[in-house]
């Protein structure tokens, strides 16, 4: 690959308080696809043999990350949402999550669902898959060919659920395996990761299972945590003790990286568990609001050092758009505050950080423009909602608040350009 | 103008509980724009000369009617959401209203504002202008060039504001009755209504005169109503009484069709006088969202028979799009039924029904399809969104939980096709 410079408006977020903006800057990429230097003008560039693209009067930011999304929930996306939790799962998720032992399925469905990451901006991505190997194996191939990031994985349950959707323990241990076996690359930008569903639906042994699994080829590990309050308490009835600990007891809370989804009601010991193994919170502000779980203290989280990010979380959210996840978490961090009579909520570059820089470390050394930063990247050609006389940030906050995949020219993973397929 | 059958999937809501679904239905269009008839199959349809036009597996819905925007906060849209309500009133809602002086100005941002609430397929909204008389006749003008109808208030305010939007009441009533020698037609789609702009700034003889404007010429009334608490307290110190009962005694609320927005803290005897005076409700709940006011209990409105229609009051809202605001009623109703311990929140024909037959009500027979309603619709090709077997129902609240306005083909409103300008 050769060197690259890309000239354009360039804002991105170094700390969660305040953006990085640079007017008609330039970023530099190294052959390898990192960023080797930001610079404001051409000159103070240290740079050889380089080519020049000029995005004129575009915006240039970090891509989004999607640290929690259901691809087999894909066809779900924005229906049955009327319903309760439980009918929901019994007759929408269960059912069509089955589907997915069909292979020709899975590839008619899994290639829309990478095809709209991709529309939206989002580069990398933590997927849950269903319980089959051969879908999971074909979706971290579609994942391959599109050049996107994603850390996949082949759901583990057997209890709480469809016969269907169980799988005993040896079975899915040879799944894994099987799937280790194809992609585990730590350099890879598709890879498995270890997917208990949650501790209701695994049995000891499962979870058990799976904290090996994590050990023994050093993957990472997502699952749901303390989504609402019925869920909160199964578990303490089921594992009898906390929700983190359950995990934990397992080796499945950070002993590897670790990502939760939710953690509305994680608070106490939890929280302070989560922080001390650095467990990564995948906040789903529009899942939590559709499913009438609550409002996770996001600031709470961020205040108490905890690592937090956005996640989609189809189809309990209803949106792909990590941009759209931004405004849903800074409405319900005000609506948190006004409830609970604290005025300190997110603000845009807190919730920008997130999104890029916060949810991005789950990945590496992605989701900022520091040198040594992969360079995942979004062109915005912002014109048709830039009608008037408005500053850099002002036209990025409207393009999170009113923008769509309309106006993203050019997406880049690690470096290179990816088209949609 | 010829008589007119169309053929689509026709959904609709007569009652708030349930849609109506034609499966490749006929709705039958008067020459004066009126739905004469709604029927499965043409045989059934009782039409001598009619036009038949086959909008082959198109969904065919009712248009969207926005009760409450604002639209010199146009340029705003989508900026500024860090800050609190005060600072975003100082330094960005009142130095943008001042520009509406310069009628250059007024006339470029409104000719946008228009085509947006076009774009987005609102054919009726309820518009607070500024205070200027001119650009106020300007923005009647580009609607009623559009084709599209809105009741658009001239604001009245004279206290706590800046000087250059404060008007004093004798200026105030001439402008207003020029404006209506202009379009006080009950029957046009564009008709001034009385918009005293709140309280808090509007000096008691200021509300007296727009309450006998409302009277002597029988305009309708828009302002705000208790969107968040300081302001009910504030109301309180400068009235002596509560909100709702300070526009009542100069006869602003329901004397004449009133609409107030927001009603966030409304309850007890303010609650129980809005009933009584049919006074309707304009739910905004991403304004209320944005700015932390709080989460109206629309549940609790309709079970009390309120009648409550859906606002984006653009620019507290960031987003024109009426579908988007019917998913984040329903999403705020179970945050608010999350907080407060009750599962009922509101189901999607509810929240169809409040954005259609309910707001519709306020424009006279509008946001239906029974005979004798005025035919507002739109045409909507969802067929990038419907790439499975979704049924009709579920096509619908896909278009509106992802849709925008790139599906919407064609718009009409009052039986003629609006063509964006």
């Amino acid at each position: 690959m050769k060197k690259k410079v890309y000239k354009a408006h360039i804002l991105y977020t170094k700390e969660r308080n305040r953006f990085e903006v640079l007017e008609n800057g330039y970023v530099a990429v190294d052959a390898d696809g990192r960023v080797s230097e930001v610079a404001s003008d051409l000159k103070s560039l240290d740079c050889g043999d380089w080519e020049v693209t000029d995005f004129v009067d575009c915006l240039l930011i970090p891509a989004m990350n999607d640290l929690h999304v259901h691809a087999p929930q894909y066809r779900n996306q924005g229906i049955a949402m009327d319903l309760e939790l439980l009918p929901w799962l019994q007759n929408y998720t269960f059912p069509e999550e089955m589907k997915y032992a069909d292979l020709a399925y899975a590839e008619r469905m899994y290639r829309r669902f990478v095809h709209d990451l991709w529309r939206f901006g989002t580069m990398r991505a933590c997927v849950f898959a269903t319980i089959h190997t051969d879908s999971t194996r074909l979706l971290m191939r579609i994942f391959q060919e599109a050049g996107m990031g994603a850390l996949v994985g082949k759901v583990a349950m057997d209890r709480n659920c469809p016969e269907g959707l169980s799988e005993p323990v040896g079975e899915m241990v040879l799944g894994y395996e099987d799937l280790i076996a194809e992609f585990n690359n730590p350099d890879a930008l598709v890879r498995p990761i270890i997917t208990p569903r949650f501790v209701p639906s695994c049995t000891p042994e499962t979870l058990r299972a799976c904290g090996e699994l994590a050990a023994k080829y050093q993957l990472p590990v997502q699952s749901h945590l303390s989504e609402n309050k019925d869920e909160v308490a199964l578990v303490r009835t089921l594992e009898n003790t906390w929700y983190g600990d359950a995990y934990n007891r397992y080796g499945l809370f950070g002993q590897t990286p670790t990502v939760m989804a939710h953690c509305v009601f994680t608070e106490g010991e939890e929280l302070e568990l989560m922080r001390r193994n650095r467990v990564v919170v995948a906040h789903c502000p529009t899942s939590n609001l559709n499913v009438a779980s609550g409002m996770a203290p996001v600031r709470k989280f961020l205040d108490n050092g905890l690592r937090v990010g956005l996640g989609s979380d189809i189809s309990g959210g209803h949106d792909l758009s990590i941009f759209r996840m931004m405004v849903y978490a800074i409405q319900v961090s005000k609506m948190y505050y006004q409830q609970n009579h604290d005025r300190s909520f997110l603000t845009l570059s807190e919730a920008f950080w997130m999104a890029t820089k916060s949810a991005g470390s789950f990945f590496g050394r992605v989701g900022s423009f520091e040198p040594g930063y992969e360079f995942d990247a979004l062109i915005i050609d912002d014109s048709d909602l830039n009608h008037d006389n408005y500053s850099l940030l002002e036209r990025l906050e409207r393009y999170i608040y009113l923008g769509d995949d309309r106006q993203i020219k050019h997406r880049f993973c690690r470096g290179k350009e990816i088209f949609g397929q």
